[in-house]
C-alpha cells in the first residue's frame, strides 16, 4: 500500500508486508482529501477492488466509527470482477471516519480446497490436520472470548480425531465455525487504507430544502420600516406556502459612508436606507441588530413564532464590512493598506466599490481575524441559528472555510452552510468539498431542455453527487434574467416546477417572484426598484399571484419522498427538443415529471419511458396522475403521448405525475 | 490542501496556509500512490486545475528532477476553465520527482488592473504607487541576483519618478519585467503538492520491443541436447526476422523429482529433459547454468553475439523450486511446512503441481528470501542481462515485486520486465503500477473486431495507458488457442499483422509460430509434443513458413515510428464487422491498417475515415501505399473502399497503409 518504495534492503518490521491490495474505494472525493456526504440514516454503499497474489481467498470489512467513536467492522461481500461492497448506514450526523480492512482468508481457503478434494476422492489425512491447525490456532487467539475458544477447540478436536472424514462434513456444516473464523482467524498483517476517509453526515435539511428569501424592511406597512416583529406576523403566508426555511439578508447596521442609493445609484439620499451587505455602522457590526428592525429579544420572538410554524430562520454571513464597520478602527490589520494608507475598498477594475472594504484572508493577522469571524458565526448559533447562507465565499480564502466549517461543525453538527458561490465550476465544487453543505447553482440560466439534462446529470451523478448538494432557485435579488423578464406566467411556473421537482432544495427570492415583478433595471440582470437598496410594498393578496402554485409544489414534495433527494434522477427520452421527461424515485413512490421549457407554446411529444427505472413491467398497466392540474391517465408500454398547452385554463405548463403502477394477476 | 482539518484554532504556523487551490493533476495513477510511465525524451504534458478564490491572478509552475536531483520549474500556462498545463521531457531514464507549485500572482493582477484603469482613464497615483512597491519588493527579494535586482529597481523608480503617468507604458513594455517577476515577486505561501509525484522514465525497448522466444535446446543437430552455441549460430536467422530481443526460457539446472515426461505426463522416462521451469538440481538453482546449454563463457558468448546483432537477451525469472533445489535443503523456512512436516508443492486442487515447491513470500524469513531473490536478480544483470521476463508474477508477494523492481531499478533504471501474468485485470494492472514495464496481455484470446477495439481503447487511454504497457503475443508455449488452432496461414498472418500493428511491444514463439505449428493436445490449450517437456526439431527452410511476413512486418515497424508508441491508436468506423481499421501516427508519420480478423473469408467493406485524425483534410487527394501487399491508391475524402480476399496470391488478409497527402496548392 505504500507509495514507490525506494530503498536498498526489505523493511525491517519483522512481519512481510501486507499482501492484499485495496485500492479504487467507492465513494470517494479526490482519492479521499475530502468528505463524502450523506445524511444521517440514509444508506451507502461502500466499495472496493481487494485482491492478493496467488489462489487464496481474501476477506474484507469496512471499519466506520463517529469520529472519536469506537470503530464497527462490516463484512464486505464480493460482487465479481474482485470488486467489494458494504452498505452503511450512519446514525447520527458529525463527521465520520471509514477504513477498510482486508486480509487473507485462509480459512475460507483451506474450506474450498477440502471441499474440492473431497469431492475427487484425492482428501489427505494432511490436509485435515491443516484445517485442525487452523481451528486451533483461531481458538488460541479467541481466548479471552472463552465460549468461542471452547467451539473452536472442539472443532479442531473432530477433525484430529479417530474419524476425520467422516468428521469433516460436520465441521464444515456446523452453524458457527464460518462466523467464528471470520473474527478470529485472521494472521498476517492486514491490509488497511492509507488513509483513512471521512464521511460529512447531515440532517436532512442540508440536502432537502424549501427556502423564502425575503426583505424584513418591507413588511412592514407602507412607508414604515418594516421590523422582525412585523415579519413575524406575516409567518403564517410563509409557512403556507409550504417551504420549512426562511432566509433573511444581513440584518445588522448598514455603513453610511459611500452608501448606495436606489437602483444602486453612486450616491444615496439622506431617507435611503442603503444595502443589507454594506455591514457596519456606528452602531455595530456582525454581531449587531439594526436597530429599525428591532431588538435581540424581536429577533427571538421571530425566531420562535418561525420554529412554531415549522419553519427554521437561515442568516447571511457576509464577511466584509462597510467604512463604517467597528473593525475598520478597532483593527485595520484586517484590510489591506495602500501605500497611502487608505485602505483598499473593493474593485473590478475599472469598476470600484468603495462603500465596501473586503477583509484580508491572508494579513499577518489572520489568526485574529478567523477566530473573530469564527466568533461572528458562534454568536447566532448561540442565539439558535442553525442554518447561514453564505454571501460570496469564493472571494475569501478556501481554507479559511474548510477550517471554519469543519471546526463549526466539530461542535455543532446540525449547522448548514449554504454557499452563494456564483462563480466558475472547479471554484464551486471546491467550496462543497471542503464542506459547504449546500451550493447556489447554474440553474438559474440554464434553460434549454438539453441545457438542463446536462447539468443535472453532471450534479447527480459520481464524482459530483458525493459531495455537492444543489440548491435551485429561479431568482434572487442580484438575479433577473430571462425568461422571467418576458412575465409569462408560464415561464414562472416552469421555472418553479423545475426548480422544485429537479432540486432536493430550492428556494424562492419572495414575494418578487410569486408576484411575478419582471422589471429588469436597464443594463442590468437585476430588479428595478431593487429591495437591495430601498424599501417596498407588496400586495400578497394580489389575484395574480403564483402562490397556490408554489404552495402546491411544496406540498407534493413533502408527500412524496422520491423529490427529497436528487441521486435518483433519470431522464427519459422525449421527441420534442422543447419538454423534458425525468422521474425519481424512492422505493414505491415514483414521480415522473414532463416539463414544457417554451412555456407560452403548445407543445406535444411521445415520450419513451425507461420503464425498469420506474419499476413498471411491459405488461404493467399503470396510472399517471397529475399532482399539478388533478388529471390521471391509464398508460401501459413504454410509449405515450403527452401535450402541454399554455392556452389550457386548467393545466400548468409541466405534468408532476405520480406513477401508479396496476400490476396484473 | 489538507484533508479535513478539524482543529479548534486555526494552525498558528505564523503564515495564513496557501490559498490557492491545486486538483486533478494529469498524468496521474491512484491519486499519485503509484507512478506515471514514460519513456526518456518523450514529451508529457501535465495538467492540473489551478485557482484560487476572489479576482486576483494565479500563476503555476511544473517542477522536476530526477531523484535526488536539482529541481527545475517549468511555467504552466492557463488552457481555459482553471485548468493548467506545462509539456516536461524527461532527459534520462529512473525515477523522477514531479512537483506542482502555484501562488498568487501580484504583479500580473496588478498589470491588468493598472492596464484596464488606464484605457479607462481612472488611473490614481496610489495605484503606480502599488506597482512600485511591488517592483521594489521583487528587487529585495532578488537580492543575490544583483542585475536582476538593479533592474527590478530602476523600473519601481520610474513608477516613482515625477512622471508616473508616462513611465507605466515603459514599464509594462519592459522587456524582462514580466520574467524577473515571475522568479522573484512571489509572496504568500506557496501551495505545493500533498505528494509528490513520480515519473518512472524507461529506454524505447520498455515500451517498443518485438521479442522471439525459443528453447535452446531444440536448436542443436536432431536427436543431441542444443546449447548456447547453437543458439548462436542462428542467430541471423532471428536477427533476419527483424527482432531485437531474444528470450529464452529458464536457463537452470532442471529438477529431477517429480519430473514431468512429455506431454505433461505424470512420470517421466529416463531420457525425459523435464520442464525449464521445475528448475533447481544438484547441480543448482536460480544462478546456475543448465550443463548441457553450456558453461557461463557460452552463455556470455551467446550474449555478446546476440549484441553484434542488435539482439537483446532476455531471461526468465520464475521464482519457484524444483524439490531438488538447494534451497529446499538449505532454507526450508522459505517453504510453507505442512503439519506433518513436508513441504507443501503447488497445487489447483484438485490438481497436484509435485515436480513445484513455491517459495513461501510470507514467511517469517521473508527478509531472506527477498534478498536472495533480488540478489538472483543481481548476477544476471552482472552478467549484462538487462531484460527479464518475469514467470507467474501474480502468484507471488505484490509488495515483493514493489520493493524489487524500485530496488533494482534505482541502482540500473534500464533494466526492464515483463510481467507474465496472464490472470485477472485488476491483479495484472497493478503488477504493472507497482513497477512491470511491459506486461504480456489478454490479446492471445480477443480475436473479434468489437473485442479488439474495446480492449485497445482500455489499454491506449488514461488511466490505463499511464501506468500499462502491452506486449501481444499471438501464442506462447502455454497457449495455442483458435484462431490458430485451425492451422490456416491467414489466421496466422492476420494475428501477426494485428499484435504487430496494434501494440508497439509484441513477440511470438518461434519457430512453432512461423512454421505455423497447429496442433493441440487433445483437452488441452497447448500445443502437442510442446518444447516445455521435451526436445523438437525444426525446419527453418520449410517453403510454408511465415517468416517473410514476420520479417516484413519488423522491418515496416522499424521504418515508422508511427507503430512504436500506443497512445496514437485510433479506430476508424467500417461497415463490415470482420474488418478492423486502425491508424498510428507520429508527426508526419501515419500508418492506417485494415485487418480482416475473418481471414479465409473475402470481407469487403466501406472504410469511414476520422480524416482530421489523419491530418487529411477533406480536399486532400492522398495515396495509401500498402507496405505488405506493394499496391498503392489514390483516396479522396472520408468514405472509401477495401476488399482483402484470402484466394488472392499477392495480397495478405490485411492492408498496413502508408498514407501519403499530395496537399493541393
Amino acid at each position: 500500500m505504500s507509495a514507490v518504495p525506494v530503498t536498498t534492503s526489505p523493511s525491517d518490521s519483522g512481519a512481510a508486508p501486507p499482501r492484499v491490495v485495496v485500492e479504487q474505494v467507492t465513494p470517494s472525493v479526490d482519492g479521499g482529501r475530502y468528505p463524502v456526504k450523506c445524511l444521517v440514516g440514509e444508506e451507502l454503499t461502500v466499495g472496493a477492488d481487494v485482491f492478493a497474489d496467488g489462489h487464496e481467498s481474501v476477506a474484507a470489512a469496512v471499519a466506520v466509527r463517529p469520529a472519536g467513536g469506537d470503530w464497527r467492522q462490516l463484512p464486505m461481500r464480493h460482487a465479481g470482477n474482485d470488486r467489494w461492497l458494504a452498505t452503511i448506514r450512519p446514525d447520527r450526523t458529525g463527521l465520520w471516519e471509514l477504513d477498510i480492512v482486508a486480509w487473507i482468508d485462509a480459512w475460507t481457503t483451506w474450506r474450498h480446497d477440502a471441499e474440492v478434494k473431497a469431492d475427487a476422492g484425492v482428501l489427505e489425512p494432511v490436509d485435515l490436520a491443516i484445517g485442525a491447525q487452523l481451528l486451533a490456532d483461531a481458538a488460541d487467539r479467541a481466548g479471552p472470548a472463552a465460549a468461542d475458544a471452547e467451539h473452536l477447540a472442539t472443532l479442531a478436536d473432530r477433525l484430529r480425531g479417530t474419524d476425520p472424514a467422516s468428521a469433516l462434513p460436520a465441521v464444515l456444516g456446523d452453524e458457527r465455525v464460518d462466523h467464528l473464523m471470520w473474527h478470529h482467524a485472521r494472521t498476517g498483517t492486514a491490509t488497511r487504507l492509507d488513509r483513512v476517509r471521512h464521511l460529512d453526515v447531515d440532517r436532512e435539511r442540508a440536502e432537502c430544502s424549501a427556502w423564502y428569501e425575503l426583505f424584513p424592511r418591507s413588511w412592514g406597512p407602507p412607508d414604515r420600516h418594516g421590523t422582525f416583529r412585523d415579519v413575524a406576523e406575516h409567518l403564517p403566508y410563509v409557512a403556507g406556502l409550504g417551504f420549512d426555511v426562511l432566509y433573511l439578508p444581513p440584518i445588522h447596521p448598514i455603513g453610511r459612508t459611500h452608501r448606495k442609493g436606489r437602483n444602486n445609484a453612486t450616491a444615496a439620499t439622506p431617507t435611503d436606507v442603503g444595502s443589507p451587505w454594506a455591514i457596519g455602522a456606528a452602531e455595530g457590526g456582525h454581531t449587531a441588530i439594526h436597530p429599525d428592525l428591532g431588538t435581540v429579544d424581536d429577533f427571538r420572538f421571530l425566531r420562535d413564532r418561525a420554529a412554531e410554524l415549522g419553519l427554521e430562520l437561515a442568516l447571511d454571513l457576509a464577511f466584509q464590512c462597510s467604512p463604517d464597520h467597528p473593525w475598520v478602527a478597532e483593527h485595520p490589520e484586517w484590510f489591506r493598506a495602500r501605500p497611502d494608507g487608505t485602505i483598499q475598498y473593493a474593485e473590478n477594475p475599472p469598476k470600484k466599490y468603495e462603500d465596501i472594504y473586503p477583509l484580508d484572508f491572508g494579513t499577518a493577522s489572520w489568526e485574529s481575524l478567523w477566530t473573530e469571524l469564527r466568533g461572528v458565526v458562534q454568536h447566532w448559533i448561540d442565539e439558535g441559528v442553525r442554518i447561514f447562507r453564505v454571501d460570496n465565499p469564493h472571494t475569501k480564502s478556501l481554507p479559511f472555510w474548510d477550517w471554519l466549517i469543519a471546526d463549526v461543525r466539530s461542535r455543532d453538527p446540525d449547522v448548514i452552510f449554504l454557499s452563494e458561490a456564483f462563480t466558475r465550476p472547479k471554484v464551486m465544487y471546491r467550496l462543497a468539498k471542503g464542506g459547504f453543505d449546500l451550493s447556489y447553482t447554474y440553474f438559474t440560466w440554464r434553460t434549454s431542455a438539453s441545457e438542463l439534462r446536462a447539468y443535472l446529470q453532471e450534479l447527480t451523478t459520481p464524482p459530483v453527487s458525493w459531495f455537492f448538494r444543489p440548491s435551485f432557485w429561479p431568482n434572487t435579488p442580484d438575479i433577473l434574467v430571462p425568461p422571467l423578464t418576458g412575465g409569462s406566467k408560464n415561464a414562472f411556473a416552469t421555472r418553479a416546477v423545475l426548480a422544485a421537482t429537479l432540486s432536493a432544495s430550492w428556494g424562492i427570492y419572495g414575494p418578487a417572484f410569486e408576484l411575478m415583478e419582471s422589471t429588469a433595471r436597464p443594463g442590468a440582470d437585476e430588479y428595478l426598484d431593487n429591495e437591495k437598496y430601498q424599501l417596498r410594498t407588496w400586495d400578497l393578496t394580489r389575484a395574480e399571484s403564483l402562490a397556490p402554485l408554489v404552495q402546491r409544489l411544496n406540498h407534493i414534495r413533502r408527500d412524496h419522498r422520491a423529490l427529497r433527494r436528487n441521486r435518483s434522477l433519470h431522464f427519459h427520452p422525449v421527441d420534442n427538443p422543447h419538454l423534458l421527461a425525468y422521474s425519481k424515485t424512492a422505493g414505491p413512490d415514483r414521480i415522473l415529471c414532463v416539463v414544457n421549457v417554451d412555456p407560452d407554446r403548445t407543445q406535444e411529444a411521445t415520450v419513451d419511458l425507461d420503464l425498469a427505472v420506474l419499476g413498471v413491467r411491459e405488461s404493467d398497466d399503470y396510472v399517471v396522475h397529475d399532482l399539478l392540474g388533478g388529471e390521471s391517465w391509464r398508460w401501459r408500454g413504454r410509449r405515450n403521448y403527452v401535450r402541454l398547452d399554455p392556452a389550457s385554463e386548467t393545466r400548468w405548463p409541466a405534468h408532476v405525475f405520480s406513477v401508479e403502477i396496476e400490476r396484473r394477476r
